[in-house]
């Protein structure tokens, strides 16, 4: 073979703790210059507002205009970009925009009540972000599936309005990009990017409204920007390098997985791609297949990196051994190409998705399953969840204490504020306390 | 009066919107020094384990074992301080317990599916975390109500192992935090605290194991070591100074609105506590009731210095005008004390929990009602949501395409793929479109 390819392990072989632990490894390292460097972006727009934002635009972008209202995509421009759209792609991008809808109108909060035999009301209410950013990249990861995907739960939360940022080298946005963001109800477009256009979001200029929460894929500079004006806003997540697993029984056509390996690896050289099966003539199988279709990929080069750097096929005793191996790396993107998929899926407590069955790639969920593509990474399926309407909700408790209801809660209070040495606290609710029948 | 209290402001005053954004300002520095010594401690911890845990307890808490085995609390002592507890203190703690569960029981987030006309599913999947650390001050701010509100709505999730850091100077952990753990359901306790015992849970040492979540408020050193190991688990939040805006009528007793306004300032210096009403003559009444009361409190001065630097005694035209600015501040907690509270409440947008009625000081919901009081703090309000079962849950997507249903999908994946430049991603859909009847 000539190219090298993914490397081979055996889950019973003495060292492969080591190198699995090696590929689950996501310790990022820290760039303090760009740090420091994002630090002063962001300082540079909360102080001088536009005018920063122009200058930045002028030195990085090569846009040069007057003032940041005309770095303004207007209405117009943007119903123009999905009229001009070709009929058969704006058709899949409705398409998948109302599949991805139809996902997320059931994943919206509800508000709810409980009350006590004292007539307290103690509930949860539910209310919509008032603006949320969302931050689309520019050049070859300007994807209008991205924009679907974090656009629609935003819209279906009842977010006020949704300011879209993508950087325009020259002054152009890709149009398809234009596009999904007319079909996803996107409210405002501005051409600006990098850490300037989050820092724009988070502080807000005389042009650019301050947001609530910002969301969206983007390069180190733009990771960092989130990192550092989280807590002034919400942001979604610090997305890591994208990851597949799949776990296959050795039935699947070994062109379709090696295929399915190659759509994670192809987005980023540090792109993580792991095949795990009990059947070792079937890895075989792949690896040819991947030595095979390899040549014909137009990004051939970023995915021959990434599967040597972080790819693996991987024989393990069996597929609960597989199952084990997946909860312990979490991946972003499980596939179980098996026969039974909805048995395994028992045995699978951590990942961002789950593809059930051989006819279910990754990319279907990437583009229009209707659930969303933006996943947890690095692990954090462990604790985290994918993008969803929720992240575009907020709850508040509610309170309603009766004066008929206030005694018995005010009695508990009282004794634990004075345990913790609390006083105003035991005495405003000693305060509430009123002399009735049941007080002896 | 002998004391300055807080300032009083006018709505309709020049000078009223400087000093309100002032009032609002969270903008925190950052202490380079202590993130340092703050990364050098967590650095430690991940390389020497249990040794570096054994030598910092030494360093900060004169704590003195040969290993960290030793600084465990045993489930026999956890019992113990449960028993040892006095009955109507005991009898507080469960009551309160109770009703925190009952509260969290209906937070529980569930699992849905959704089908398509081609046999395919799409769903949510919901597990709990397989294990969350919780972590406890020590000193003056020990609180067993924090055990409970932290704890309890882990358990409701289902996580498997709830693990609590205690720093215990001089080995002591105050007995009441050790029955609240017993009563909550903690599973294991750790006498140790610290930047220590956060870089101890997050990535585990011989004796400590690592969590996938920590939770739990703390001193700068805690906030700035959680902060630091987020993206390798995941935290609840980096909580700044607790917050009280107060709306009332003019009706309500002064003395207990001024009481309220110190139960929150007692906490912390740097606490806010605001007081809005369209009543000038009231807003004189609650000062002369902090006057006259301030005094008493066993913790005046940090009240005083609170209500100086950041309480406000604020004149507002009508209760609308109230709403408007406690939604620009989105406190942690507000306190509709009017009338008709419900209907107040509808122009509320942002706050972490809402207290309706005369008689629902927030110190009943600090410790009883049942809604959680981890609550976002400096303006968080707008995005985020209060410590619930949900921040102990994670969901999947769930997608089960079938070979029936995968042409369509898989139709629309390659369109779009393709219009992106991702070669692997449309072939990788392609390759599951079936030829059927209705392809031409």
């Amino acid at each position: 073979m000539a190219i090298p390819g993914p490397r081979r392990l055996d889950s019973s072989a003495p060292e492969f703790e080591q190198d699995f632990n090696a590929l689950c490894d996501d310790s990022a390292q820290q760039d303090a210059e760009l740090q420091r460097r994002v630090a002063d972006i962001i300082d540079a727009v909360r102080r001088r507002g536009d005018e920063a934002l122009l200058e930045f635009s002028r030195r990085f972008d090569a846009t040069e205009t007057a003032t940041v209202g005309e770095l303004e995509v207007s209405a117009a421009e943007l119903k123009a970009a999905l009229n001009n759209l070709e009929a058969p792609l704006r058709e899949a991008l409705q398409a998948a925009a109302a599949r991805i809808r139809r996902y997320a109108e059931q994943q919206a909060l509800q508000d709810w009540d409980i009350h006590d035999d004292d007539g307290n009301r103690m509930g949860q209410r539910v209310l919509p972000l008032d603006r949320a950013g969302l931050y689309v990249p520019g050049g070859k990861a300007s994807y209008p599936s991205s924009v679907l995907m974090n656009a629609i739960p935003a819209r279906v939360a009842g977010v006020g309005e949704i300011i879209m940022m993508a950087p325009a080298p020259g002054g152009v946005i890709n149009p398809t990009v234009l596009a999904a963001a007319a079909i996803a109800g996107v409210d405002r477009v501005f051409r600006l990017g990098g850490a300037q256009a989050i820092a724009a979001l988070a502080y807000g200029t005389k042009t650019v409204p301050a947001v609530d929460k910002i969301v969206g894929p983007g390069n180190a500079w733009v990771a960092e920007a989130k990192r550092q004006v989280f807590g002034a806003v919400g942001i979604d997540m610090v997305a890591g390098p994208s990851e597949i697993l799949v776990i296959c029984d050795g039935q699947t056509d070994p062109d379709w997985i090696a295929m399915d390996l190659f759509s994670q690896a192809e987005h980023d050289e540090d792109a993580r791609a792991l095949l795990l099966s009990p059947d070792s003539d079937y890895l075989d199988a792949v690896a040819a297949s991947i030595a095979r279709l390899l040549p014909g990929q137009s990004r051939a080069a970023i995915i021959e990196k990434a599967l040597q750097q972080r790819g693996a096929l991987i024989r393990v005793r069996d597929l609960s051994e597989a199952a084990a191996l997946a909860n312990r790396l979490a991946p972003e993107h499980l596939e179980l190409s098996v026969a039974e998929p909805e048995k395994l899926l028992q045995q699978i407590r951590h990942a961002g998705a789950v593809f059930l069955g051989r006819y279910c790639p990754e990319a279907l969920g990437d583009y229009c399953a209707g659930p969303n593509h933006v996943l947890p990474t690095a692990r954090a399926a462990r604790y985290a969840s994918p993008l969803g309407v929720y992240d575009f909700q907020k709850r508040s408790s509610i309170i309603h204490v009766t004066e008929q209801g206030a005694s018995a809660l005010a009695s508990i209070a009282e004794r634990l504020a004075s345990s913790e040495g609390l006083q105003a606290h035991a005495e405003s609710a000693a305060m509430r306390i009123t002399p009735g029948p049941e007080t002896d």
